[in-house]
């Protein structure tokens, strides 16, 4: 079981991906070897200042001399900088040096470095990338959460094959439920885009569909999978993202307003950790990217190092359950116009 | 100034319209006569109950006999109940016996009737409803919340122009700022349909466009307007308050674990109080319905009677400010092709 880890990908790089590194290797037996990917003399700086053992036999940096920078145009990087920390930890994977890539870096060249490589799996059109999201009743996935914008219903449908799939294999969850998100709950809600997919999702086997689900199903209902395009995906997940962070800040600029608050807060103090412990990214750590033919987990881009330990956890557990063969065994066995529609 | 409300609208209707009622004509002295529209029996025995005085001259019960529910398809329900409350009451903004509709109802139905009766204003394609955000620097309006889920660039850009209006005239906002809700904040980020939008956006006169926004934005930027399609902005909109709730909800769960965090909690309450006014739509009441011919006011599906009240306050205030003619004017000055595009 060998990572590899985009070392310079991230707002808070290589600091994060060092303390990720180090937590990974305490935590997790079954990662065998971690490569951290990027320029060697700044990574064997921060692990001096970081403290990781770099003469462990379980972590070797490879050397990438160029890094894609978090606003960069993804494909367009990726063509540009065949010697970026992206591109070569992805090199890695595509010949088999590691098992899977992980990376809290641009994702759009993430994205692009991957379908380019690693390419899409059999019967699949396009990749999609699966986010993790609290639920009362356990993980939410959005699917897909931003690596196609512009997706076609037949996309959906392979999105809600490959989500089934990682659900029931790596989340261990035994019937996947599979929601499409749309603007009100009733079957005949929707746009053409939506209403042409929720037909073919009806007649897709192999999944446990039920139906249009709106904002409050997130996080309610109990749902493992969540459908969308890469556009509406990636809005509504920086949408509760932002709205979770400012009730966060604006409650604590009230609390700061009288001792009496204050003392009333530091009282309840281990609520707020709590809540933070279950509703943070960092938890979850990564969503992979479905589709690929490889393993590939995208970490958020203000990830700390804990969301870059739960990123690598994620990586061992997809790699662990091997659900790239299950996904092409299962899109085998699609009707021929699901998987052929243009 | 007259206000005709759909006193059978709202998932907790009758009641929350009467309570509305009674706190409006104490609270806004402008609000000459309020029709309460409805059942004449039903409302008759509730305005009983809760202490509203029918006695009073600036109120009076219109009757309607029927009542169009919560999750009936909305344009099909208007044609065949004419004597709902949603018609009946849009019927008087039509003939000139009220200024301004108000309705917790059915939106779908509230919009239908509203483009049906009253149409749309000159050079208006699209009518769209701005939904108020909390945001750090004002309000955040939303644009377009629900009306039309599968708009085009023109209509984006028409929005523009009328959120401008209604900023500016009827919240005060001297140059209101307008965004384009995207996957990214960088002017190349988007669909197709966002790309053409941001462009004619661009060459657009009488706007302050900033470019592309994402989530964040909603609440920390300072920022009038967020357009995006109804489909999108519904789903964002739903997708916010559900996270507001989701994290109240887990909160509480998360203080009642131990006495010392519910004692802190005590002490701490003024702030959540504080949070709530601030971040409740309660506070905002009303959503107005922008492009159609009349003062037309969307409340929450699960108003309480304050949302009502402030619903009937922003449609005064809608009345008291006169944008229709603004917006007619302002849209006169758009270069053809921006208003007759299909």
């Amino acid at each position: 079981m060998k990572v590899a880890l985009d070392a310079m990908g991230g707002d808070h790089a290589p600091k994060i991906n060092i303390i990720g590194a180090i937590e990974a290797l305490k935590n997790y037996p079954k990662l065998n070897h971690l490569y951290l990917v990027g320029d060697e003399a700044i990574l064997r700086k921060e692990a001096l200042e970081h403290g990781l053992n770099l003469n462990d036999p379980r972590v070797s940096i490879a050397h990438a001399a160029d890094v894609i920078g978090m606003a960069e145009p993804g494909a367009k990087s990726v063509r540009r900088k065949r010697n970026s920390s992206i591109c070569v930890a992805m090199d890695m994977v595509k010949d088999g040096t590691a098992d899977a890539f992980v990376s809290a870096g641009n994702t759009g060249a993430a994205v692009a470095a991957a379908t380019l490589k690693l390419r899409c799996l059999k019967g699949v059109d396009r990749a999609g990338i699966a986010s993790p999201l609290p639920n009362e009743h356990g993980i939410c996935n959005i699917l897909d959460a931003g690596a196609n914008p512009e997706a076609k219903p037949e996309h959906l449908v392979a999105y809600a094959i490959m989500g089934t799939a990682f659900a029931r294999h790596v989340l261990g969850v035994k019937s996947p439920k599979v929601g499409l998100m749309s603007n009100g709950e009733e079957d005949e809600k929707g746009t053409t885009f939506t209403k042409e997919t929720f037909k073919l999702l009806k007649a897709t086997p192999g999944i446990d569909f039920v139906g249009n689900v709106e904002g409050h199903d997130l996080f309610e209902t109990k749902l493992d999978i969540v459908l969308c395009d890469g556009f509406v995906g990636n809005i509504v997940l920086k949408s509760v993202e932002a709205t979770a962070k400012a009730v966060s800040k604006w409650l604590k600029t009230e609390i700061k307003e009288t001792p009496i608050r204050m003392a009333g807060a530091l009282l309840a103090q281990g609520a707020f950790k709590a809540l933070k412990a279950k509703s943070s990214y960092e938890t979850y750590g990564g969503s992979p990217l479905l589709g690929v033919n490889g393993v590939v987990i995208i970490a958020h881009g203000s990830s700390t190092g804990l969301a870059v330990r739960n990123a690598i956890r994620v990586a061992v557990e997809t790699v662990e359950h091997k659900i790239n063969p299950r996904i092409e065994e299962a899109m085998a066995t699609l009707p021929e116009p699901v998987t052929t529609a243009q």
